[in-house]
């Protein structure tokens, strides 16, 4: 339900809630949460006119997903698939919010270009293997599969402990599926060479960016592990650490990025773009493809 | 005085006063506090143009009034009857400054329509009885005169010890002087049915918005009573409720209504108006003609 | 160099520097030094345009001075002569940095007009003597030299102690070159009436306004002086001093002043000028001309 009253605009966020209904604590009027229909006035008949926009909501993978467009075009097919989420060990399972003063089209070039993690983290992504691994960039309708193939590597920092020896030379891939809802799922393995797939470990990421303003995103993260997944203190070590990366890491230089760019678009600054932004392109020309799709259609 | 010396602007009140001739302390020209010219230039001849504009401004009910208009039009009879402020025992008064982020209209808006305290405030004022009010809007001149009426109901939470018992029906008035200068007076009262007025409770109080910029607002108030006069215990108490109704009520609210209005007008937010926005809608229609007219009478 | 990677604009300033090469922190990009050129980029080849603009810098007088028109035009002539700064003992000498809000321009004014001591700093260097000074202002190419002369009166409060005795009176000077880079040096004396130079004391000041935006100003300051060179403690009591007078009454006059003036020329909010702004005004010309002169060589 849109956060302004139908009556003077007060926040209907500082009212209650009792059943399905949300009462405006400024002068009292109530709404139904699911037409936004007013269904009392205490001041007078509850006109048709005092009603609040209200939003199709689901609850699906621990997340609250909200359809912003018109109510009928609302599909649940265009949730993205993020079981990982429900099937997880409770072990084996991080999380976080980082609140990001950046256009979340930054945020999405960061995991859409894993080779920063060379030299952002080298001491726990890093290492120099994802420089030099093979890119491949797919559109699928409105989505961009990206997968990073690592062949003969020593494994990232932070799995050299889940290896036969730290420095057992690894294949390694990561699949990014980038939706254009600002939602991306991250799947990663490595696996020792000579050694079964079970040998390996896996990782299952969702990263989250849902815009707040033009310049501020609201980022999530999770991270499920097929390892160690009965491992609390491991896992808290994990959470940690990952919560370090993205707040002391990713977070200053994308804003430090944003700053840098201000209030212009970042093609209007002159950027010169190499192969690894390839899927951040991509993205940008679906955002505006997307865009004009819809401005076309309500003209 | 407007606070900009008439050589470079530095800020007259960082400066000395001196009987009635204000020196400014950057480069120490000094101004006769009531005609604003130059009394004294340390640097050459104390030059005609070398003028401060100043304000007619008078000291009455302890309050400051300042004319921003013509000096020659200023005229004391528009200051607002507030006596009661002078008269009051010392132990009967509380008054407070509550600097809000807000339009000064929406603070009046807060005052002019009474019916908000019952969801506001409901452990204070409140108990449905204002909402269930009759409500008469007058306009003079250029004030609105706002009467609710509120027969056999029980008092408003803050007055029920002062019945003859907590449940005791009353009936309540209250009467809202509106004046376009921002200066509100507020008289309620509740007298126990079949009981004399004497048995009754009295209150004045003036509500003032002065603004500071199009969305800052000075607030101040106070609040005089003729019931428990001589109890500064008593005083403290319902000084301290006032103020953390004003501050923890009143003005989130109206600081997040103001947020949701953003720098639009709030009739370009479509609003859906109701009969307790009569006072308010016309308030601001008296605020659009005197604009006019003093735009009309200086072009 | 540009503090934005020629990639992506992500600032090089949060990246390392080994030997002359820079490289960015996000993708690994590195770049010359001197050139701006790209060196190496781990992700394909070092393209001609992956390069970042380079500025002449040069250290002088304990100072970095850069170089922000074209690299050709680059003049080491035009750094201010401020040799004082290396020739002088280490107890006779401090310095600071204040940033303030605040166009340079009126920080530049402040020192172009010494007369502001007797009423700004009362304490230490007022008393009147400088609002009854001979003023001779000069252009010189593009600067400025601003002669203040007193004669027979008691020394400014700071020199008193050092006078052959506190009410002494003496022949003061004060020269301050301005240089449109914003630096200003500052040289003062003062000489007992009746004694040889000898007898008296001597400082030389640099005054440094380096705009940081159109509103706010790197201030730095340097001060050395020909008495008591040997004592540590003087040397410390005079930095407070300094530091105090420009952080307590310099900067909340500039910055109240700047907050009056608001995003408004000075001219704009009609100053009424005295000849005490003499200096201020043939500054405010000499950048204009520079500006227009500059601009027409670019068009």
């Amino acid at each position: 339900m849109a956060d302004r009253c139908a009556h003077r605009l007060a926040p209907l966020s500082l009212g209650n809630i009792s059943g399905n209904v949300v009462r405006c604590r400024y002068h009292g009027l109530a709404f139904d949460g699911d037409t936004g229909c007013c269904v009392h006035n205490p001041h007078g008949p509850a006109l048709r006119a005092l009603a609040v926009r209200t939003y199709p909501v689901i609850e699906r993978h621990s997340l609250i997903w909200i359809w912003m467009g018109t109510p009928q075009s609302a599909d649940t097919d265009t949730i993205p698939e993020l079981s990982f989420i429900d099937d997880c060990p409770a072990h084996a399972f991080s999380k976080g919010y980082i609140p990001t003063a950046a256009d979340h089209r930054l945020l999405e070039d960061n995991i859409l270009d894993l080779s920063h993690g060379d030299y952002l983290h080298p001491e726990t992504l890093g290492g120099g293997a994802f420089t030099r691994a093979t890119l491949a960039v797919k559109e699928q309708a409105d989505t961009l599969l990206v997968r990073w193939e690592v062949k003969n590597e020593k494994a990232i920092p932070i799995w050299r402990p889940e290896m036969p020896d730290p420095g057992s030379m690894t294949d390694m891939t990561a699949e990014i599926l980038w939706h254009p809802s600002g939602v991306m799922t991250l799947y990663g393995d490595a696996t020792p060479v000579g050694y079964p797939p079970e040998r390996g470990v896996r990782t299952w990421n969702a990263h989250i960016m849902t815009p707040q303003s033009r310049y501020s995103t609201h980022y999530l993260y999770c991270n499920a592990r097929d390892y160690r997944t009965e491992d609390a203190h491991y896992n808290a070590a994990i959470s940690a650490g990952l919560a370090k990366a993205f707040a002391e890491e990713d977070k200053p230089m994308i804003e430090a990025q944003q700053s840098r760019i201000g209030h212009n678009d970042l093609f209007d600054c002159q950027p010169t773009l190499l192969t690894i932004d390839n899927a951040s392109i991509r993205a940008r020309r679906i955002y505006r493809r997307l865009v004009e799709a819809e401005q076309a259609a309500t003209t």
